[in-house]
């Protein structure tokens, strides 16, 4: 699997690192989870700074494409030169979004006469560009989806993670991340140890970058 | 409110990134969130480097002490230099700690005849130390806490922040990141709308320093 979680200035941190962690956590050699962005650097809206993988016209060689969200996506959404850097095809690619990120599917026009879900906020926003809102934590159509609630990363993950690597893949990354006692127990040890996120080849590129 | 996130290499990215991201949702203008650690950087165990807001040392100044977890906690646990740099009191300091980084509560003398919860995978571990270690996602003894689970992030910041700022608070900032249809709704634009993070003094001192 060849993932990219897509980044822009003003994102919001736990859109982004949460749907990273959890990619991670697959932990498949053959695997690689990428941040992408327009410029070297992106920073969230809490100025928490973070370094990409590769620009975001590379979405074209990947296999999943995930949206981040915040309030950087307002000014995405109509800025020509980011939008035409991708060359998406829901015909191979998984595509997904997170909150106000489905701003951005909609923008690419990847949401047409199809249903979709979003962060209250800009609810009216995207309703406003004839896509069809609804409020669930997770909406798939075909191979695209949009998930909204932070939280509901991970329906957007455990999709990818199941499409990509199994069910049995997906119990495993999601179940490392519940509270103790309420989907985690301190008997699943074994069923949990491989699946902590560990570096890939996309965060090596990065690093070797710095 | 003067809270710390405490940082070091090899540190899990999604135990830093939700406390920090639920912490600024906040928005208070008196309050700063600061993450803290031994060097200007440090790099999680997929990669991400972070550019830390201060040294470990300033946590004697903070109101608010949050220690989160990792590969990391293993090695900075009989880490002299980095356990020598706290001088914590829970008599006038929340302290708290995610997942394995409760050893390094415990390293602190901060556990000693208490109960305390922790990662799956270092139960064992902590129990050597002499906790008394419970499968609870959320476990308080006065002014120290313990969560376990990423998830259980909730739990911990809701604590710190209901104690500063009340339970009204906790309950916007924590139901801002629910699922859509899971305990956030359409109908709570206005309530949620300024629960987002935005960017603190902690993070402008990050941001200048770059």
């Amino acid at each position: 699997m060849e993932a990219a979680i897509i980044t822009f200035d003003d994102f919001t941190d736990i859109d982004v690192f949460f749907m990273w962690d959890l990619l991670n956590r697959v932990g498949d050699p053959n695997s690689r989870v990428r941040i992408l962005g327009e410029s070297e650097k992106h920073a969230s809206s809490t100025g928490v700074e973070i370094r990409r993988h590769g620009h975001i016209s590379e979405t074209s060689g990947c296999d999943v494409v995930l949206f981040s969200s915040g309030m950087g996506t307002r000014r995405k959404r109509t800025d020509a030169e980011f939008l035409s850097a991708f060359r998406l095809d829901s015909e191979r690619q998984l595509i997904g979004s997170m909150c106000s990120g489905a701003l951005l599917l909609a923008a690419l026009g990847l949401l047409e006469g199809k249903s979709a879900t979003t962060y209250p906020t800009v609810r009216t926003l995207l309703e406003s560009t004839g896509v069809r809102v609804v409020e669930q934590p997770f909406v798939r159509e075909g191979n695209i989806a949009t998930a909204a609630g932070c939280l509901a990363a991970q329906y957007l993950a455990g999709w990818v993670i199941e499409e990509k690597f199994g069910a049995a893949k997906r119990e495993e990354v999601l179940r490392s991340i519940q509270p103790v006692g309420e989907g985690l127990y301190f008997s699943d040890t074994e069923q949990v140890a491989g699946a902590h996120a560990t570096r890939n080849d996309g965060a090596q590129t990065a690093s070797a970058a710095r």
